[in-house]
C-alpha cells in the first residue's frame, strides 16, 4: 500500500482530451503571497452608458451605428484578428520556417443590450437567446467554403483582456483548425476508433458515478471540474447526449445549456463575492464537411482567480517554459463551486 | 504572383521546435486599446532591504538565515511545488483519470546581494556567476537517480507573478520530462533522425543568413525574434555550437552566453524605458541518463509587454481555446530590438 495521496502530495494527472499533463501541487495553496494583486473595480455600471460603443443605438469606430436591438446583435469585429479576403499564399524558406496565409471571419456577439448585466446576471430566457445565436452564427458561418472552425468565445473581466464590460463574447471563424481543438480532435477520433464511443460520454459516466467533481447537473448537462483542470476554478460543461457541435442541439438542450450556463457564472460570482472574470469557449467539431463521429460537444470555463478577488494564479516561468501547474486540488474547488449552485 | 505579405496579412506560422502553430495578424497592431492597465512600479529600491527574504542576513518564513553571501546564493525553496520525499504511487480509475506521484526539487537562485539590481543592470562579469551556478545545479540536481529534468528559469516583475523584486530565479527538477521540452525533445529527435543534423543549428544558419531576426551576436551565442514567436517581443538565445546541456558549455562560452543575457535584457529596459518584465528559461536534454543527440541547448525570453509599459498582450479567450496569437510582426519587433542593443 503506497501513503500517496492526491489531495496531500504533489503529483501529475492525465489530460486525455489533449493528451498533456499538468502538476497538481496540493500541499502548496498554503504558501503566503506577496506578489502582484488585481485592483478591483467596484464601480456601478449604468444600464445605458452613452459612450459604450456595443450600447444600442451607439456609434463604433468605423462610424456605424449600432441598431436598437432589444436582446442580442452580433456584428463583424471593427478590428478583426482575421480576415476574410486576405490573399491566399505560403511564405517557404525551408521547412523550418514556413508561413501560410489564413483566411477567417471575427464577430462580436452583444450578450444584451443592458450595460450592466453579465450572463450571470441574465435570466435564463435571455441566455438563450444567445445559445439560439451562436447555433445560427455555428451554421451561418461554418456553411462558408473558406471557414473549417468556428472559435465562440468569451473574455469576462478586465483582467483577460477584455477592453469593454458590456457583456458580449466572440467568434473567430477560420480556414485552419487551431491548436487546440486540433489536440482534442487526435484524442477524441482515437478513442472511437478504440472504443466504438465517445471519449467524454464514457469519462461523464465515470464523473456521475463518483460526482466528487461534479458541481452542476439538469436533464441534459453537467457542469464539473475536469480532473485535469489547469485553472484554479476551471470547468467543463458536457452534454449527456453524444452529439457533435452546436448545430444539432435540440430545443429541449438549448434550454437546458442556457440554465447550466447561468447556474456555472452564477456560482462563480459567489466564489469571492464579486463578478467573476474568465475565459470561456465552446469546442466542437470543425466544419471541413467531414465527419468527426468521436466529437463530444462541451464548453471550458477558465478562470484566472485563485485566493481572493484580487489574487490570481499565474502561469509562468515554469508554466511557460515546462508545464501547467495548480495548488488546489480540483476536488477541493468542486465542493466549493458546488455549495454555490442555487 | 500572389499578393500575400507576412507584413500585413494575416496568416499562420509554423513552430518546428514544438510542431504547433500561432496565428499572427500584423494589421491588428492599430487597434486602440480601452482595456486593463498595467500599474507601473516606480519605486526606487534600496541596495538592501531588511525585511526583504532574500537579502543577505536577512531570515526566511522557515526561520533560516541568509548568509551574508558576495555573488550568488542558492537554497531549497520553501514553498517548492516538488517535495523530494514525495511518496510513489499512482491513482488510476481508468485510462481516462490517471495521477501518478511525482518527485523533485525546487531550488530559489539569488543574483545578487543588491536588492536593486537586475540581470540587466548586473555587469557581464556578476552574471557570469549565474551562469556557473545554473551549471553546477544542473549537474549536481541531474546526478540525482530521481531528477530526469532540469528547468532553470526567471520571473522577472510582478506582471509575472513574481512575488520579491529582489534578482533572483528558480529550479524546478523533478521525475518526468513536462509538456513543453517534451514537444521540443520530440521535434529535435525527429528532425535529427531525418537529417543528422540540430533542427536550431540549421534554423541559425538561416538567421544568420537573413539577419532580418537577429538581435544580437557574439562569438558562441546569437540572440533573434524566432519566426515563430508568440509574445510580443520574445527571443530565443541560440548557441552557435551544437551541445545538449548547459554541463558542456565551455569557459569561453559561459562568458559570451553571459555576455548576450545582459545585451537582450539591457535592450528589452530600453524599449518602454522600464525594467522590462519577462519570464525566461533555460531547455536543454533530460538528465534521465539517456543519449539526446537532437538536442540543443538554447534560452527563451517571453516579455507580455504590447504597445507601452503598461499595456500587455493577453492570451485569453481564442488564444487559450485556440491558437496563440500575436498581432506586431516578429520581423517589426527585431528591428525595434536590435537598434536598443549597445
Ligand atoms: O514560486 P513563486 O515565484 O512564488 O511563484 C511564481 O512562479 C511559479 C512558477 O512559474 C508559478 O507557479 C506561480 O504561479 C508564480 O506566482
Ligand atoms: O478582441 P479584444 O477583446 O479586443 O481582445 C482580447 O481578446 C483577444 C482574443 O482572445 C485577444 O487576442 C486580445 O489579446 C484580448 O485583449
Amino acid at each position: 500500500m503506497s501513503d500517496f495521496d492526491l489531495a496531500e502530495h504533489p503529483h501529475r494527472r492525465y489530460n486525455p482530451l489533449t493528451g498533456e499533463w499538468v502538476l497538481v501541487s496540493p500541499h502548496r495553496a498554503k504558501r503566503p503571497w506577496q506578489g502582484q494583486q488585481e485592483e478591483q473595480s467596484c464601480e456601478e455600471r449604468p444600464a445605458y452608458d452613452p459612450v459604450c460603443y456595443l450600447c444600442p443605438t451607439n456609434t463604433r469606430a468605423n462610424g456605424e451605428q449600432n441598431p436598437d436591438y432589444e436582446s442580442t446583435y452580433v456584428f463583424d469585429n471593427d478590428f478583426g484578428a482575421l480576415q476574410a479576403d486576405a490573399p491566399e499564399g505560403a511564405y517557404v524558406v525551408s521547412n523550418l520556417i514556413r508561413a501560410e496565409s489564413e483566411r477567417g471571419i471575427c464577430r462580436v456577439i452583444c450578450f444584451s443590450p443592458r450595460h450592466d448585466l453579465t450572463l450571470a446576471d441574465m435570466e435564463v430566457q435571455d441566455i438563450r437567446k444567445v445559445v439560439d445565436l451562436w447555433q445560427q452564427e455555428y451554421a451561418g458561418l461554418g456553411s462558408r467554403d473558406f471557414i473549417n472552425y468556428v472559435q465562440i468565445f468569451e473574455n469576462k473581466g478586465s483582467i483577460m483582456g477584455c477592453s469593454n464590460p458590456h457583456p458580449h463574447g466572440q467568434i473567430w471563424a477560420q480556414s485552419t483548425v487551431p491548436v487546440e481543438p486540433a489536440k482534442e480532435t487526435k484524442q477524441q477520433s482515437l478513442y472511437f476508433e478504440q472504443h466504438q464511443r465517445s471519449l467524454l460520454a464514457d469519462y461523464l459516466a465515470l464523473e456521475l458515478e463518483s460526482r466528487e467533481r461534479v458541481v452542476a447537473e439538469n436533464g441534459h448537462f453537467v457542469a464539473l471540474v475536469p480532473f485535469w483542470a489547469v485553472w484554479p476554478f476551471e470547468t467543463i460543461v458536457i452534454s449527456k447526449r453524444h452529439f457533435q457541435h452546436i448545430g444539432q442541439m435540440t430545443e429541449e438542450e438549448k434550454g437546458d445549456f442556457s440554465q447550466i450556463i447561468k447556474s456555472v457564472t452564477a456560482a462563480y460570482d459567489r466564489v469571492f463575492g464579486i463578478s467573476f472574470p474568465y475565459s470561456s469557449g465552446i469546442h466542437q467539431s470543425p466544419t471541413d464537411g467531414q465527419e468527426y463521429p468521436g466529437w463530444h460537444f462541451h464548453m471550458h470555463f477558465y478562470p484566472p482567480l485563485l485566493r481572493s478577488a484580487t489574487v490570481k494564479k499565474f502561469m509562468v516561468g515554469y508554466e511557460m517554459m515546462g508545464n501547467p501547474q495548480r495548488d488546489i486540488t480540483p476536488e477541493a474547488a468542486a465542493d466549493m463551486l458546488r455549495s454555490l449552485v442555487r
